[in-house]
């Protein structure tokens, strides 16, 4: 296995197949195919074997996959076979929702903490958490060694937060800013604007 | 211009553009290069130029594009010269952020109804809508003629509710509950799910 030369576009298919696994394996299946598997997340059955082939010999030709095996090289895979700390910057309406998303549980993630600038939030309560002044971004995430963040701020604010986010060691950053950011080739982004996925659509309708 | 031929990787570019080309607008900017403009968005000169060739002859060698004329191209193009109205199922917490996103206005699109299967949130408001009994979603929705969903239900629940969408002529989907859904080809759906967007950023640390 040659992490370095398999495509992205083939990485970002994993997540898809290792959620699909996840549902098959909490509603009690043992094994699947490539092709209930691709059936589950709209790929072909030739797509699925080809991008899992990448990573070694995972299923026996006849009798398919183990679940339990492949979600379990899925999240060595991934690196989500352990929890990532995750910082929340932005404790505006998706700053809330994410705070209390349900999701992130047994899939590798969990924020530890929760900053924003406005002080009429600062010491305020979101979930568990109680929010900091994003003042003190830098030393604190430093101080957990923090290595992911999620960005809800306003698209004005996330550029500025981004440099602050690198100078802490932050190594990827989930954006819901609806803005592209401007970073160092080290630092992973990942964008979500709903806006974006939905004119993405509406130019086929 | 033939779009059936259009990669769709293109296509989920164009967005980014012209998010980017309205900031410049916004700023006062009157026209940008491919160069100036690739900057922004971290994609290379000489791909956005073939990229918005794909489409016509919209700039000029050495004078570059008007900021405009590109942005109102690109809104013809992606059809969001207009303003698509949205049906918003779910008012959990995401739900809660999105009827409250600021992020909408401008950019195509408006959300006109909220529905939920809860009693107790049904006759509630959320923003400035009253939230509506999800057991009358397709003759609502076909009554609006809306043609465009935003889905924050739980994963259980998604599924069934799409089949619903489809039954109500909704052409495209914007899907936050984290499942991959199965539906005819005609419709289109897109997904956030902030867990497959962070795993896809774990891989490379």
């Amino acid at each position: 296995m040659n992490s370095d030369k398999i495509p992205d576009i083939i990485i970002g298919r994993l997540p898809i197949y290792l959620r699909a696994l996840q549902r098959m394996a909490d509603s009690g299946l043992k094994t699947t195919s490539s092709q209930e598997l691709g059936e589950l997340v709209g790929v072909s059955a030739a797509q699925i074997r080809k991008d899992i082939s990448q990573f070694g010999e995972f299923g026996k030709q006849g009798t398919g996959y183990s679940i339990t095996y492949l979600l379990e090289k899925l999240r060595e895979i991934l690196k989500v076979n352990r929890i990532w700390d995750v910082a929340l910057i932005g404790a505006g309406d998706m700053g809330h929702a994410l705070a209390n998303y349900q999701g992130f549980a047994n899939r590798g993630f969990k924020i530890v903490m929760v900053f924003d600038s406005d002080k009429e939030k600062i010491g305020q309560k979101i979930g568990d958490f109680t929010i900091e002044d994003v003042a003190h971004i830098v030393e604190k995430i430093k101080a957990a060694d923090v290595k992911i963040a999620m960005l809800t701020v306003p698209a004005s604010a996330a550029q500025n937060v981004t440099e602050k986010l690198v100078q802490a060691g932050i190594k990827g950053i989930l954006n819901y800013a609806p803005i592209t950011l401007n970073m160092p080739n080290h630092v992973k982004v990942q964008y979500i604007d709903p806006v974006t996925h939905l004119q993405r659509m509406t130019y086929y309708l």
